[in-house]
Order: structure tokens, then C-alpha cells, then sequence
């Protein structure tokens, strides 16, 4: 795999990104870990660690005569589309990144872990660590089928670990947000012509606006189902069903919420439109856009993500108002990833550079309506010559 | 619960799918069961069994007093929209039947069943069925946090038999399966147009094409990510991206595979686009027409699904081809259901009236291009005097 480390930035990303895992691997005297993504159970730490674009599973082995720490073997569904994105250009035969078919083990991954511990010679009783999310009676066969190692399936794992990892986004993840977010805020300009101009008059006008746009774009379509939620349905939280046939951008508060996948990367925002609002209503937007103001202005490298939620929601008790959900989550290949930010007492997150997550204080009211902010924000510098974040999209209150 | 066995068509089907369950319970000595819908693992039986959307746990304790066997407990995230969906008109306040907020338990489902199984006066040592996908790890807390029950995880439960019944869908899934395989008929009809027209030129005009008409329809949307393949893509089973800005429709094989969800349920149907073929192509897209005849004319009930999987693998074999996939599945409120329809010898399906399933026939040849036929059939009449299956779709080879 040397390609994987001197060849194009794009490589090395995936090369970097092994090496920690392997790192992690021998801190926790793991031998072989096994990462599974299947039509039930989706993992997107495939797509991180090699490019491939899933149903395959992929097994690494730590091996300290690698020059990374370890070596590859992804088990693909489809082994050509597996030549043709994992490792890039790295060919299939490089010692240390091999890709072969999972049909080889008949499908099941239990059998590809035996044949693959004996083929690289695992002494038994090492330590081989399966998903996380491995279901009981799943987990069960395994450790039948494995007597000779110690299986290990726990949530301060592998799965975990990664979890932080991802958390932090690296150059290449950057730039392709960066891209991503410019696309969201080129359609947001536009969303906002269009209501205005009448052109978008329904929820349905606004939510196929969206997907034709970010198509048109280049991008892979949306990151997730847009909520777009009338004066009539904007007071729910996430509106079912997501979008109808009826008006939006009419007298109060219409909420659209709504993201782009860009090479696989997912932006999250939400846009509040308001028209002739009444004091009440009025109130209950520029607490929210205050709210707002506020989050960002905490975002700092080293900041608790906790603090910043809790100040929202002083700020919003203080006018006696309630968020019935989290201030925001990190984004990345998911449009919702870590880290974290919400008032709970289990969350210790803390904000670093490379992080991307959404701040998007909300109020909802039956006879209001609601009001929703979201943009994306990156940490950047961590000293004081450098700005510490970035807003990275253009999300905001519309008055029609 | 009275309303739900006494009212619409649509009560009744949730009323007659819970019963099923309980008797179910009750042969299984399963005092209490547990499903979980989240954004970690998504469960549609909840949708199934109440017509509730979605974030919610629900529980089916059994009781013999109540007419049709238990009681319903749903625990919503979102109350309102629990109360706006789940068994329509009937009221939360009705004995057998409660919605309650999933926050009242601290969004902890072990705590949940604590405080319900308490509530309940529910023996200790009963058995408390938690759902088969559940995480080893999570497993092991609900052990440790409900030591008076008996937890129950396992493969063969109270999940498969929800994937056994839901293969055979009722009136009410025949009446909304038959309106989205309509609509996705018409649009099989105007794609045709508009690739002959030259309007869509392009596997992202097809691919766009299809959303806004499904919308337009009043579908909620496709049911997964339309597959468009070009002539240069076609060779994959599933081409990733699945669609791009390549020409669509040429010389050669083009593929089509999607499908609509309309009021929750998903069709899934592919077009092969075939245009100045040659002598190889030609016998290619022949084979998979008369394996797709060959499959449908076997669809009867009481045929074991992998006999008819066998045939066609058999009729390929004879031209030298293999079919690198399943020949077919059922479809629901998800795209991909029971029955299965493959050659395996795991596979002891048979088909019975009201199982509405894909059969998909395909060939692919990395210098030929892919051709895959797939319609939907539903499985009628129990007797010689009523017709056996009824094709839904009208998916085609279309030679341009």
C-alpha cells in the first residue's frame, strides 16, 4: 500500500486514516477488526477508510511490518466497483490492500473471518473485534463458529472510536463540505427568487426545487428527505409526511429544512420563511435568530459543546420558551454524525479544529407556527491570530 | 380497542394484524413485547401494526380480556403525530390502546419496559420479548437492568414472524400496492415517450424524470435511488453512482430500475432500453425475456419460490450465462420483503394468495452492456377456477 501514502492527497487521506485505526488497534491489543456494511446493517466507516462505496466487508489486520501498521482485505459484493473506487489507484495486488469477493465465503461473515485468520496465521486466543451493532443472536453464532479467538463486540470499540475520529474532518472531507455548502447556499439564494417571485408556491414546489437543483449541481441528489412545513405544519419538529401538496411561503412561518450529498459528503440547513407576522410570531423569530447569533458566537476551539446548548436554552427559558430537541450534531458522510451538541449530562464533547456541525435552535408553536435556523459551522484556527469558525453556509430567516 | 376491530376496513387490518400477533404471543408464552423504531435501527412494524410513521416504541402486551388478545402501549417521540396517524380515529384514551411520550422514560427502552412491565403488574420471570436486532452490547444492559424478567433475543422470533406475516399482504396492501404499481405504469409509459422523443437523453434526465412524475403523482417519492445505466454502465448489477450525467438510451443496453412509494408502500420494477443491438446483445435481452415468462408463468401458489429461481438458472445455464443474483423479492412498506426468491438451499418459501413479490431475471456482460426485466406479481386465487397470479407492472424491453 505505499501508494496509498506517497501518491495524491486523496490517497494518503485513506492512508492517514488506516494508520490511526491501527494505531488504536495496538493500543487495544486487537488483531484483526472486522467492519460490516450490508443492506441491514449500513456502516459508512467503509466508504472512510477505502473509498468503496459499501456492501462489502472489510477486514484490517494489524501487521507492523506495514508501513501504515497494517494491511487490508476488503471483501466486496461487487469486487469491480470495488477496483474501481477503493484506494483509487491503488491495484488490488499492492501486499498491503487486497480486495476479493465476499461471495469466496459464501456470503457469511463468520465463515470470512475463520478463513481469513487462517490464512494470515492468528495464533489462537487472539483478540478479533466484530461491529458494535452486531445483533445478540448474531453475536452468538460467532462465538460458535470462532472458538479458537477471543471475539470481542463492545461499544467502546472499534465503532466508537471511529466515531471521534470522524468527528474531525480532515483537508480532503473539507474541501469537498466546502463545495458542498457553496452548492446549499447557491440553492438557498435561489429558493429565496423563487418564493418570492411565485414560482414556489407549495411544499411540493419547494422540496423537487431543492432536488433538481442540487442534481443540476452535481451533486448525488439530497442528504436526506427536505422537510419543507407551511404556516400550517410548521409548528412540528420534523412535519410528516416530510412535504405536501400545500401552500408554503403564505401568511406566518414555513420552515425548510433540507441538505445536499456532494462526493458522498451531506450539508443540513434550515431556512425559516416568514410573512406578515403578528407580534407573537414576530418574538418568537428574533429569539431564534438571536439564539443563533448566540451558538455561533461560542463555537471555539475547546469549547464544551454542552455549554453552548445550555446558554440556548437559558436564553429561550428566560422568555419562558422550551427547544424540544438537541441544538445540533456533527456532519460528514452522514447528516448526522458527532460530535454532540446538546444540554445532557452524557455528553462530553468539545469542540477542535476540523470539526463541521450544525447549530439549529428551533421554537414550535400550535397557534404560531415554527422557526428553525441551521447552518453548518467549521472550527478552523486554534490560536488567536486565526478566526476560530467558519459558517459555512448562508441559511437564514427570509422576510417575504 | 373496540373501534379498531369495529370500524373502517383500515382499523380493522391494524386490529386483525395485531391480533395475529398476540395469538402468536400466546403460543410462545411472550407476556410482553417490545418493538423499537429509531434512527438507528429502523423498525416498519410499527407503521405495520399501528400506522404510526415512525420514532416510537411500541408495546403489545398480551391480555386475554381485551378483544382481540392485548393492549397497545405506543411510546411516540413526536405525540402529536402518533395521535395524528396511529390508529387513525381511535382515541388514546381508549383502554386498549395508549400513546404516551417516549421522553416519560428518559428515551431509555429499558427503563420503558420497567416502568410499563411495573405499571402492568407483570409478573417476575415472565418473558419479555426485545427486538432480534439489538446490539450484543445493548443486550447485555437490558439484562443487567431488568433482572426480574426474562429477556428474550433471538433470530426466529416475534421479528420473523412479522417478516412471515407481512409477505402475505391483505386487502387493504393489494388496494394500495395496486394504485403504486399504476402509477408507476404510467410512468413506465411516458418514459418510453420521452426517450423516443429525445427528451431524456441523459441516465440524470431519466433518473429526474422519474421523481418529479412520481411526486406529481402523489407518490411521497421513489422508494430508493433510481438506477439509470447508459450503455457503458449497464454491465453492473448496481451502478454506482446510480446515475450520472451519462447518455442514456443509445446504441446498446440502458437499464431502468426503480419504483414509487405511495401512501408507504414500494414497487420496484426495471426497463431494459435496447437500441441497434447485434447479434449477441440481441440473444442476451431474448434469454432474460423468456426467463422473466418462464418465472411469472411458474408464480402459482404453492410453488416453492427457489424452483422457480432453479428454472431460470437452469434455462442459463443451458446458454453457457449465470445470473449473478436472486431471481426476485416481496415488496411492502419496504422495497425489499419476503418472500425471497432465490436458488439456496436455506430457502423453504412457497408462494400463497396476497404475496405480491419482483421477479428479476438479468444478464450482464462487461462488453455486451446488462438487460434485467423485473415486474411485480401478485399471487390471487387459491383454485383452478380463479386466474394464479396477476402481473401489477408492466416493465418491458423497450427496443428503440
Amino acid at each position: 500500500m505505499e501508494k496509498l501514502s506517497n501518491n495524491s492527497s486523496k490517497e494518503s487521506s485513506y492512508a492517514a486514516r488506516l494508520e490511526k485505526i491501527y494505531n488504536w488497534m495496538a493500543e487495544e491489543n486487537i488483531t484483526l477488526l472486522m467492519l460490516e456494511d450490508t443492506e441491514t446493517r449500513r456502516d459508512l466507516n467503509i466508504r472512510w477508510l477505502t473509498g468503496h462505496p459499501g456492501d462489502a466487508l472489510l477486514f484490517l489486520y494489524r501487521d507492523s511490518t506495514s508501513s501504515i501498521g497494517g494491511r487490508v482485505i476488503l471483501a466486496a459484493w461487487d469486487v469491480n466497483l470495488a477496483k474501481l473506487y477503493a484506494f483509487k489507484s491503488s491495484p488490488a495486488s499492492d501486499a498491503d490492500a487486497v480486495i476479493v469477493s465476499y461471495n469466496d465465503f459464501d456470503r457469511k461473515p463468520s465463515k470470512a473471518i475463520a478463513m481469513i485468520a487462517q490464512k494470515l496465521k492468528i495464533p489462537a486466543g487472539s483478540r478479533i473485534e466484530i461491529p458494535s451493532v452486531t445483533p445478540y443472536p448474531v453475536f452468538l453464532n460467532y462465538v460458535g463458529d470462532l472458538t479458537d479467538y477471543d471475539i470481542i463486540c463492545r461499544e467502546n470499540g472499534a465503532a466508537a472510536e471511529m466515531r471521534k475520529l470522524r468527528a474531525v474532518k480532515d483537508e480532503d472531507e473539507i474541501a469537498i463540505l466546502r463545495k458542498a455548502a457553496a452548492i446549499t447556499n447557491e440553492i438557498i439564494n435561489s429558493l429565496e427568487k423563487n418564493v418570492i417571485a411565485g414560482t414556489i408556491k407549495t411544499e411540493a414546489d419547494a422540496a423537487l426545487f431543492i432536488e433538481t437543483e442540487a442534481r443540476r449541481q452535481g451533486c448525488d441528489g439530497t442528504s436526506f428527505g427536505t422537510i419543507a412545513a407551511g404556516p400550517q405544519r410548521s409548528y412540528a419538529i420534523h412535519a410528516f409526511p416530510s412535504w405536501t401538496h400545500a401552500p408554503f411561503g403564505g401568511q406566518g412561518l414555513s420552515i425548510l429544512d433540507f441538505g445536499v450529498n456532494y462526493g458522498g459528503y451531506c450539508t443540513d440547513v434550515t431556512l425559516t420563511f416568514a410573512r406578515d407576522l403578528d407580534v407573537k410570531q414576530e418574538k418568537l423569530v428574533n429569539l431564534v435568530e438571536k439564539a443563533a447569533k448566540l451558538a455561533v458566537s461560542m463555537a471555539h476551539n475547546g469549547t464544551r459543546t454542552k455549554d453552548i446548548a445550555a446558554a440556548v436554552d437559558t436564553l429561550f427559558s428566560k422568555s419562558k420558551k422550551k427547544m424540544p430537541h438537541g441544538l445540533g450534531h456533527g456532519i460528514g458522510l452522514q447528516e448526522h454524525e458527532y460530535p454532540v451538541i446538546r444540554n445532557s449530562s452524557d455528553n462530553d464533547w468539545v469542540l477542535s479544529p476540523g470539526m463541521i456541525f450544525t447549530v439549529e435552535p428551533g421554537l414550535y408553536d400550535p397557534l404560531l407556527g415554527g422557526c428553525r435556523l441551521e447552518n453548518d459551522i467549521l472550527i478552523t484556527g486554534n490560536s488567536s491570530s486565526q478566526p476560530e469558525h467558519e459558517i459555512l453556509t448562508n441559511a437564514r430567516i427570509i422576510r417575504l
